[in-house]
């Protein structure tokens, strides 16, 4: 058994670059139409086989003469050339070789069948001179050069049909995993759907490569040495994933050790960490952590940077910004760490959000704006330092982002489709100014969400807080946590907050005091959510201690959460909105009204995105969305709410 | 016979949006495998149809508990388990529906088979709840976006293996012309090899098109009547090539006329005034311009933008740069004008140089940097004037590109094609650092050369000028041009000068002294340059008369641009080099040996750039490609010369 080594990056790439050098891995070439080789690297200087033009061309619309034929003309003794010594050319069209000079037919007066010329022509006036453009043996393209649209062009009219160029590069990818299925199964406990060799081909075939994905291998030694043996054969470089992490990592290093060599097991970085460099006679193997955010570490910081070396693959140009972070971050010495952020545009900054780190985390791996990388010798940034950010999406793009952090309400979804649509809003009529607009949302409870607009994360919070002194919602809690004013509250919907139960109610739950019946397993939502707050204050409202309820530890983070948990049988009931329990065809009992609302900066107020969040609150498209879910009601959508200044 | 219009370009594009909104012009949709669905847009919002997990997890290796059995344990009082009463579970197993927390296993004692426990479980700790990643229902994709590798996650993730997206657009080309001959053909004198359709339908894909190029139509009105005809029932756009300029363009709006609409033929634009937009049915059809650059701004321009919108093809950002221009550029106020640029960075800075401006001319084509546009109420800009220039080569590349102007030398060719190559050379070893460096050179002649240095067009300029005076090479000329001292000379080859002739010589040319013969026509080279300078020093020392030879007013540019004339026959000798008589299979009768040096700015002489290049004129490598040229003797190449400054 092996341990995992914890070697630099830098290093373990030039170790693994050094013997890909020795192994002598190279791309084979091959011969195609030149036609079609856009994008493609040619392996040698291309030389012109024609000139161009290949012929003496007119360059005007006129007569080809010979020179000494006009000369003398003038406006008093002007020359005539009789048909026979004169012809009539467009521009283009070769030279009859007589001649040696072309007059501009605006010049040319006609007499009859004769041509009168008042101005002597210059020799090879309006001619192109053969090899103008450039002549056979001219060098049209340098060695390793790669081929543009138009150098097709060039290629083509130089006479070169067929080119030598490097092959794409084929590169094999073998998932494992005994838990492995294939994405399209039906899915039982404990499997988990096969997805990265999709993502991995997707990302490898956009920078140029040919990526294709092998059978499943499971969890067997012997089947993985006959898939890695098979691969080598028809690839380049071949790609193991998973397998290479903990116990399991063992016989993925003893397989490509007993076919090659293991060159590193184990990188100082995180995620990433137990990336395999492995070689095979000249075929470089990797072994991809099994996390998708981990795999594409290694595929994009190793995997892109040899393609480019060793395999010519354009790679795009890393574009940095500088942005703010807005919570502090911790790092550990013995990594470097790739820590993807969201990114929020406001007042001519970006603010850099940290995402969760838990490297199974699909939702960073998918909305993730860019990649902050803290070198190995930092222990972390502190909040409100700036920092440098990979961008993953275009800078505009992000400048065009709504984001909404805060309670969770599926309303947001629509809401987010429709933004992004072209759709004709009510109100307004800047449509060319939204196009491309994005909305963003994260759920991370109501006071998360005021959280996060103090401090710059989002531009926009959902929130439902129910004051308990007061009985009302939201603007109490604006008084408290921004006592500056600098925020005002957009009017939302009101919605009927519930307890969901399973399908026709078996356990036959009537109301909250059922939550202390020994037969029921609550399931919770986390402190700081509106919901949750409702449910504490219905609680001491009914005189009922939170500890006699089975569950409410348990804590999840959304309606739909909560929703799924039931209807997978793992819960009986839980606090949540209606739409959520339609979602999953889930029993519905109401509790209580509740005013959601939204959390803006006064300074936003007058933005396009501003603009068109509220146009669409207060558009008829919304309100059908919002019907058909069910649960909600509508009475002043995207009012600005007076009574948080009173 | 319809005129041209010289409709600005906002107000044709506008008028023809307008049109193709109105006759409903959009894109079908399809459904595919999400597993390829990379780069494409959905056309709805997708909904995730599974929770992620989709059961019960543990989050950790360790063994599966009821959290209340576990309950008042601590190191002093353990809780033993007995086997019956726990499971044991690796990350990612489903915990068994009986448990509710998960312990890890470095937390367990065993005893044997039991398990012993030091503190008590919390209720759910490391378990993944179901839909902790996001739940069933919950929006994946708003309406229209774009899919990315990690969305193909995610996707997958979710239980969707099948998604509507966008059909790509596919795009119909149609070239025309009775001059116009398929690229691979042998050519005779007038043909044109077509080449514009592979260059439109690469810059088509590239953006996510698909292009498909139908045969040439010849000039014929019922034949390209049919091809469109034809075009229009499998395609959603189409282009028909050339055929829209002058009276040639007559027939094409004829033709679209007939089928459809003419929605505008003429643009205020120039290269691209000839353009025509129209319609047939609900599928777009553009009439575009024969010369490449002209098609391609029409492409840039119209094509794209409008693809953009109608069929969500992905454009490339538009980068801007600024630069200083080179020298003035007239423009006329009835046109917006592209000049293509080449750019040079010298000192932190971009020089724009404009190219030709003749719409045919290839090289401009295929070297341009960059785009600069005129606005149609502008006259011009004067040199010195800062620009924006619209970048069509990364900026790096740019910086990483040494730029020759002056004398024309095959060998230029031989050391671009070296700088490019990751060559080992003999002195330096800065072989990372020469990663990616790029070598130009264009031909201007060796004054124009000195002059490109001088406005910071060029880092060098390759000269080979005669003082007439001294009998010296190059010094002289630096003294006169540069009295400020501000460059030196690198030492470059001795080559022969000569008269190249047909093969086996059959006009029995000895010496320039039969230049004079009537029966010989000469093809010289333009003034400024070393070899004319050259020509006429011996003419005067032979005391010739130039106004006696036939052809000295007939100018080529390069050394093979006077022996392809000769070569075709339209000329039958001229002064060159013997590598350029050698390429063509050329006769050659030696005339003088000269110094073909480099000249550069005395600050440039450390940059890396350089640095490489002198490396190279020293390398092995060169001097074994001279050797096979010919024509060539090295002394001290790559030495600075130090006559200059004396």
């Amino acid at each position: 058994m092996s341990y995992l080594t914890n070697t630099p990056l830098d290093e373990a790439i030039s170790l693994f670059r050094e013997k890909l050098h020795q192994a002598g891995v190279s791309l084979p070439t091959e011969t195609i139409d030149a036609a079609r080789s856009n994008g493609r690297f040619c392996t040698g200087a291309v030389y012109a086989a024609r000139s161009v033009p290949h012929y003496l061309a007119s360059a005007m619309d006129g007569v080809a003469v010979r020179a000494k034929d006009t000369f003398g003309a003038t406006e008093t003794t002007p020359v005539t050339l009789p048909c026979a010594d004169f012809a009539v050319v467009d521009t283009g069209d070769a030279l009859p070789s007589e001649y040696d000079a072309v007059v501009m037919i605006e010049d040319v007066v006609w007499l009859g069948q004769d041509a009168q010329l008042i101005q002597a022509a210059r020799p090879w006036q309006h001619i192109r001179q053969i090899g103008e453009d450039f002549c056979a043996g001219d060098m049209l393209l340098p060695g390793g050069s790669q081929i543009t649209p138009a150098v097709v062009g060039i290629l083509l009219a130089g006479g070169i049909s067929r080119i030598e160029v490097l092959r794409k590069p084929v590169i094999y990818i073998i998932p494992t995993g005994d838990e492995i299925v294939p994405p399209g199964t039906e899915l039982r406990p404990g499997e988990i759907p096969e997805f990265n060799s999709s993502v991995f081909s997707a990302c490898l075939e956009q920078l140029g490569a040919v990526a294709l994905i092998q059978p499943i291998v499971p969890d067997e030694p012997a089947l993985l040495e006959a898939a890695l043996a098979r691969s080598l054969k028809k690839s380049d470089w071949v790609l193991i994933l998973a397998g290479s992490s903990a116990g399991r990592g063992d016989f993925t290093t003893d397989v490509i050790q007993k076919i090659g060599e293991v060159i590193v097991h184990g990188l100082a970085i995180r995620p990433g960490k137990p990336a395999i460099l492995g070689i095979c006679g000249n075929k470089p193997v990797l072994g991809i952590p099994g996390y998708p955010v981990s795999g594409l570490v290694v595929i994009e910081e190793i995997l892109c940077p040899l393609l480019y070396e060793f395999a010519r693959l354009t790679l795009p140009r890393r574009v940095e910004a500088e942005a703010i972070l807005s919570r502090r971050v911790v790092s550990s010495l013995k990594y470097q760490e790739y820590i993807r952020v969201r990114l929020n545009y406001t007042d001519g900054h970006l603010t850099a959000i940290p995402m969760e780190r838990g490297a199974g985390m699909l939702n960073s791996f998918a909305r993730a704006d860019g990649i902050m990388v803290i070198s190995q010798n930092s222990e972390g940034i502190e909040a409100g330092h700036p920092v440098s950010v990979r961008l993953m999406r275009d800078i505009e793009d992000i400048r065009r982002t709504l984001c909404i952090i805060g309670s969770h309400d599926p309303l947001l979804d629509e809401l987010s489709d429709l933004f992004h649509s072209d759709i004709a809003i009510d109100t307004a009529s800047d449509a060319a100014q939204s196009a491309g607009m994005h909305l963003l949302s994260a759920h991370v409870g109501s006071i998360g969400g005021l959280m996060a607009v103090k401090r710059g994360e989002a531009h926009l919070s959902g929130i439902h807080l129910l004051d308990p002194l007061t009985g009302t919602y939201n603007g109490p809690y604006l008084a408290r946590y921004f006592p500056d004013n600098s925020v005002v509250l957009i009017e939302g919907v009101r919605r009927m907050q519930g307890m969901v139960t399973s399908r026709n109610n078996p356990l036959i739950i009537k109301s909250l005091a059922d939550l202390t019946r020994p037969d029921i397993r609550y399931v919770n939502r986390q402190g700081g959510s509106g919901t949750r707050i409702l449910l504490d204050y219905q609680l001491q409202q009914l005189h009922i201690d939170p500890d006699h309820i089975n569950g409410y530890t348990r804590e999840e983070m959304t309606h739909s959460g909560v929703a799924a948990q039931i209807a997978a049988g793992s819960a009986d009931t839980g606090m949540a909105i209606l739409s959520a329990a339609r979602l999953f065809g889930l029993d519905f009992i109401p509790v209580a009204e509740e005013c959601y609302d939204f959390t803006i900066r006064i300074d936003m107020l007058e933005t396009p995105l501003i603009r068109r969040f509220v146009a669409l609150l207060k558009s008829g498209e919304f309100r059908r969305r919002l019907e058909k879910m069910g649960g909600y009601r509508l009475v002043h959508p995207g009012e600005i709410k007076g009574d948080y200044h009173g």
